[in-house]
């Protein structure tokens, strides 16, 4: 099961341009933290000038993958094969990605329960005790166990979501009656997930009222989000931990909800917004607005 | 499976007085948004005045439930039927309702796990890998699949459980001994949810200490909220996502706790006051006061 | 199944030093609050002074644990029997756990699925509908149902952990690369989580990215809490219910986390450190200090 990855496939499966020093008959056989490497490690180093030359000098790891900023010297690479490149950080994402990443095998585990009318696609992982309703699922999406999805959802190509998640329960909708009681706004729309998302354990997407609630191409959603009924996310955003996000919310293209932030409801997000951790949001936010607080207000540019 | 439903239908299941405009002759095929209507749906309006009569004029479903404050003239009703009452939305709510809302059917999954001492009444849908512990189910009551009911739970009749959730796990009680450690304060009471009640997806209610946590009739609880052990909720009150209640806290009756809000535990919360989104609730708090903020304070009277 | 437990057999349980007053010859059927309690109930009353003895006085308890700073007179326990401590809480606990506390029975339920490869101890029990990785579980550990444990977890001994908690799931890293669209990280590294450890429901703890994330021997988690990849929680700390600790972020021994708090990633929280309710925590924090806020700040010391 021991992988052994030649310097030369490593450089190989950059994807990106580079520069490389010491050593090129080295082979790793992990990947590790800078600071916990040995002679058979693969690590990156996400630092910049003094702080990075310190780092690598410091590491035992054997090949490092580090910024192309950095003036190295003869010493450096002596002990080192050092590959220098743009963006380390996506470079070694890329080497994890090729050798050494597990994605679990494709298939349906007999404790999960499908809807008959439920349409999966080739190369789908279901895993144990996960419920699929009458929902569309794409090709090569991953579905970890005790996930339940609702009727009416349709989840695009290459999706994860992780375990304990619950796409497509009711929207929280109720009004008040001449007696003071709530009678239930019925919820009868779906929740649409396209391609490359991937939600979190324990999360929770509720389904439109009327019509959908929709989740755009390569958002990232961390675990434990809710996400209210009607609510729109565009694309490649990232929605992290515990983060709320209220009914008929409209969120751009590109933007980043730190953890514990709560958006009211019917309020519109810009595209490339970045909304600081524990922020409480309760207007709209133009495009390209950090913003930060409770209520959260603009503090600067995020261009 | 397409349902047709004729106005005279409509106007027979409203429940409140009404006046009616335009074509009785009609028939809608389903529910839509006021903005994404067809000739054959059945939207309503929300809003008032000038507002109301402009979406009403972009509009084009077919019927159109709105407000009978609204001065309507006779270009509006020549495109549409219009039904004009007191609460729009609570009529509209009644029709989806009665026509168009879809309930699971009643029986329990043969994945479900059922103790054998639990008592489970008629008319009651336990949905797949659920587990029912040594319980009281009430008749009509719909529990979605993986929840999981720990046993010493009583819950009411139409009640709804969404996924995910879990009832009656050990309330968090510990104490620090003399070594520093923490000793287990043992949880041996229940859990009772009255009748009416509707819980979201993916919400924890721990049982109580020595006696129960209560969670009043027809009180609903939204997604990825926390109820600690001894919490008193009273009726009809409305808990939004990802709030948290402390332990031993009480909530009477009508009171709304808006999205991400924590309140202290040991704390008592009048009859319909109103906390705001992400508050920190530290202090009790009087009957038909909107609290705000973190340490929330009162902003204004809730009448 | 109704336990009659006598005044001796309380006081040979106690662990502490004692005194008593009242009958000898008493026996308690039940745990009780002091203010529901009847002749045959056993409660403990956790106040000092006046209040003490009023609470007392208003009890029907027939035997009651309460501090031993308390003055009685014989008035007191004329009615009831009183046994004095320097901690009733930690005494009272201590009799429940040894005469009325109850703990699922030891086994694996036949819906658990366990990888053939999972390791796991004795007098084990592992509720329904859960799943367990290859992972390794020691002795006299529980596992509730609905649980879902990924690969590369490993769980110490005596740990419990309650229903719909998730452990090991993929943490949240991700890179955006050149046009926008983000890369994931891929996350292979596991989960320690050390002996006596209690997790409530609805949990998610994600794996770490290269190396571990870390729960401390004694440690305890409310439900729905959130930890990052690569955190590293020392013994014996509390983390109550909705907090959220940021990736890599490192918290000492005898910590104190209260509900619906957000820890920023990378952070280091020293020994003792008490955080309130409801902050957002962005920097280091020393030992022993109690902060508090958005952005948090040290308001005292906690010693």
């Amino acid at each position: 099961m021991v992988k052994k990855v030649d310097v030369k496939e490593i450089i190989d499966s950059l994807g990106m341009s580079y520069k490389i020093w010491g050593k090129l008959d080295k082979r790793v056989l992990a990947p590790s933290p800078i600071n916990e490497g040995r002679e058979d490690s693969l690590s990156f180093c996400s630092k910049e000038g003094d702080e990075a030359i310190e780092m690598i000098r410091a590491s035992k790891s054997g090949v490092i993958i580090c910024s192309d900023e950095i003036e190295l010297s003869e010493q450096d690479y002596q002990d080192h094969t050092l590959i220098q490149v743009n963006n380390p950080r996506l470079a070694f994402i890329r080497i994890l990605e090729k050798f050494f990443a597990t994605t679990p095998e494709y298939g349906i585990h007999p404790t999960a329960v499908i809807d008959p009318k439920a349409r999966v696609g080739n190369n789908v992982f279901i895993g144990p005790h996960s419920y699929i309703g009458e929902c569309e699922i794409g090709e090569d999406t991953i579905i970890y166990g005790n996930v339940h999805i609702y009727s009416k959802t349709k989840i695009g190509k290459r999706v994860i979501l992780h375990a304990g998640t619950v796409i497509g329960a009711d929207g929280f909708g109720f009004e008040r009656n001449e007696t003071g009681g709530l009678e239930k706004f019925p919820q009868i729309g779906g929740v649409v997930i396209e391609d490359d998302v991937e939600i979190g354990s324990n999360v929770s997407i509720d389904r439109g009222t009327l019509s959908n609630t929709i989740i755009g191409q390569g958002t990232k959603i961390d675990n434990l989000c809710h996400i209210s009924h009607n609510v729109i996310i565009g694309k490649h955003c990232v929605i992290i931990a515990l983060s709320m996000i209220g009914g008929s919310t409209k969120i751009g293209n590109y933007s980043h909800i730190a953890p514990s932030s709560a958006l009211m409801n019917k309020i519109v997000i810009g595209n490339n917004v970045l909304v600081g951790m524990g922020s409480v949001v309760t207007k709209n936010i133009q495009d390209n607005l950090v913003v930060m607080g409770a209520p959260a207000k603009p503090v600067r540019d995020n261009t």
